[in-house]
């Protein structure tokens, strides 16, 4: 009798690529910050560089539960640009599992990757940008993620070819996805109390899973490049304009905003603090100043 | 057959009785914040003054449901000192009402006043603080309220002061009061995600029915007083000194932390943004300037 060929895990392996390309766009992203740091003229700042930390995570039970990398610069174009990876693992709680697609068929058992950054530059007139993707794995697996832009002095055409950029990203996955993603962006970010938007959009998508594992992952790193190959021009196009004192003010007003939508809505910021998270991490994202006059 | 003398709706009288007092007490804070401000020396800015604002309350059905009035300073001495009263009444929503002592017995029907203000001086030397004091009716009725300090710069002798005042308040009310009221505050103005306190605290209790509402309204009409005779002491004792950048900028974070503290965890924040409360009101207890460096 022959032993039965060992099968490898499917699963296992995707969340290896998964884990593997959040890291290598991490790196390519922090390296294209880095560069912009060190074009920028005029500054009297000198050209940021990130710091990287790694942190472990561990369960309720202390068994290991996976961790993450945070990398924080403090530059002359960036005040304060945050990228953080991670991988972790364990069970949800009773409570949330309940709110977690295949989580309450397992047990709550999840595994999650990703990536996620939130960039807030010095000048007003360099618009905030956050991106995030991810996988998740509980019973069901799916990617998740997106960018969006938050200026807070807009100029048309940054927006135009912020959106022209991810439209076409997501014309090459999906013909409703840039539709069915830029409306959940508008919903999503969008601040209740205030009636009004966090800034001008982008995409934002969830439970992605189209029954092709590949072409989902496959367009997760769609949106990555995406953002490294849209962002960069725009904050080019503005880093060396002189800003007046009263865009300033805006921008620290707006940066209120952000902070007030991340710690009150923001699913994420709210999961990982609720579910003792890496806070240094999490809130990474808040604003290195920030007004409310 | 005499007429049956009409009897006085004894808790209409008692929530008369309790808005004009929060009334007088805004009043009185007002005036002293006022004072403080044109006592101040040696700051190049003028003196401060409150500015009010009234603004009315709907319910969801579009029927009166109270008002309120803010005062907002932007002063020397109090960078911004938000002083907000007001007597709301409506139904709660289905499913906050659970949340609500004696709001399901009654079909979600309350009645609301109270003075709520957080002060946060330009000075790093001189304390944030916040004081609330409220009588909610639904079938039950109650007071609640509170004072807590928080330094950016703690002085030792200023907690000690804080607290003593607290404490001959409570004790003049109840034995066990400033106990249970102070473990009350540490346990409520707590950071959970960051594991630290907010501040230095103070007192805070909440569904206070003794079954005396005389003797209940007394306690609470104290709390305000007392905070009225201990605060601007505390503020005149270094709101002339010079501070240096170091602790402006401990000022900043620690304001960042307030900030996340209301966002995150602050009971009457994210109610009223989440009953459409208004919202420049609830809010004005956000610093005018924070820092997440």
């Amino acid at each position: 009798m022959k032993a039965k060929a060992k099968q490898p895990d499917v699963t296992e392996e995707r969340k290896e690529q998964a884990t593997a390309w959040f890291r290598t766009l991490r790196d390519e992203i922090c390296a294209a910050l880095e560069k912009i740091e060190d074009d920028a003229t005029g500054a009297e700042l000198p050209a940021g560089r990130f710091e990287r930390k790694a942190w472990d995570r561990r369960n309720e039970d202390g068994t290991p539960g996976g961790g993450g990398e945070m990398a924080l610069l403090r530059g002359r174009v960036f005040e304060k640009a945050g990228v953080n990876i991670s991988a972790v693992h364990g069970s949800f709680s009773e409570q949330f599992r309940k709110e977690i697609p295949g989580a309450s068929e397992n047990g709550g058992a999840f595994w999650a990757a990703g990536i996620s950054l939130v960039l807030h530059p010095r000048s007003p007139l360099v618009p905030i940008v956050h991106m995030n993707t991810r996988m998740i794995v509980t019973s069901k697996s799916w990617f998740g993620g997106g960018a969006d832009l938050t200026p807070a002095v807009p100029f048309e055409q940054d927006t135009a070819d912020f959106h022209a950029a991810l439209k076409a990203c997501c014309d090459r996955h999906g013909a409703d996805y840039h539709a069915r993603f830029k409306k959940w962006c508008d919903e999503y970010f969008f601040i209740k109390h205030r009636n009004e938007a966090r800034g001008v959009g982008g995409i934002f998508y969830d439970y992605l899973d189209s029954g092709s594992w590949d072409a989902d992952f496959a367009f997760t790193r769609d949106v990555g490049q995406t953002f490294l190959s849209i962002y960069p021009q725009l904050a080019r196009r503005h880093m060396n304009d002189e800003w007046t004192p009263a865009q300033r003010e805006r921008q620290l007003v707006k940066r209120g905003r952000y902070a007030e939508f991340n710690l009150i809505y923001d699913r994420g910021t709210r999961f990982g603090l609720m579910t003792g998270g890496n806070t240094e991490a999490i809130l990474m994202s808040l604003p290195p100043e920030a007004k409310w006059p």
